[in-house]
């Protein structure tokens, strides 16, 4: 199988206009909202969704037109492998998002925890259930130290 | 944009030869162990994942021909949205597991906690990052009375 042919199931309208302006997650700027407007084909899929707190959004970087296989994190200058760093500059371009659902209204999905630019093509849309998609006892490698409350500088 | 064109970057190997041999989430069988071989071309993109303990996968559900709308999860008879449900038969066929890391080697990623057929095409591996993508005071709709410890049947 050598090309997957998918397609935009509808397109996000989000207050980032620009990449600069985007926090590093919509988790870090909470209060931003959101929405999604997905094709109305496809709004009975949208059922039962309002049920949830939260969603997990798959997505198209579509303003990166690179495919890196290392890069640089926003955090630091270091550089890693691209499947170790959530950059957008990576091989198919898909970003994935967990978004707090607001509300639902015909074939809108309004939602915040927002780190997407505007115009973004969403190509699914599934929820989240920490039964299967929250973990613990985690390592995170490079990243760990940004956060840590142990790391030393903090 | 009307069609996306996307490429596996490489493909699992897993004991699970046939859909209905696989748990609901591969949390629920934890041991089981599959890898995924990359494509030579992106090996250099695993450095640094070692240091992780999970990753998301992404990948692409090979079997599935039917794009549903509206469907019925394993776990009951109820018709859900397709974008309430975890189904592989929903548009663009894209599918996502939380797996834990065992080892990387060259260009293999060797994993646990699989819910993924055997050969199927892998199109892209992210760090998973607790301050990114764990949640807390979350709801569930529909599928919370089948895990909820206080549900009324347990």
């Amino acid at each position: 199988m050598e090309t997957i042919k998918i397609h935009p199931i509808g397109i996000v309208h989000s207050p980032y206009k620009n990449t600069k302006d985007i926090p590093i997650q919509g988790i870090f700027k909470a209060g931003v909202e959101a929405h999604i407007e997905l094709n109305k084909k496809y709004e009975k899929g949208l059922k039962d969704l309002d049920g949830f707190s939260h969603a997990i959004l798959l997505y198209y970087f579509h303003e990166s037109k690179t495919e890196d296989i290392e890069g640089t994190p926003y955090l630091e200058k270091d550089r890693h492998g691209i499947f170790s760093i959530r950059s957008p500059h990576r091989p198919n371009h898909i970003g994935i998002s967990i978004v707090k659902i607001k509300s639902i209204q015909a074939n809108k999905l309004y939602f915040t925890e927002v780190d997407i630019l505007d115009k973004t093509p969403v190509i699914d849309i599934k929820p989240y259930i920490k039964y299967f998609d929250n973990r613990e006892g985690l390592r995170h490698g490079w990243i760990e130290k940004h956060f840590s409350p142990n790391k030393p500088d903090r």
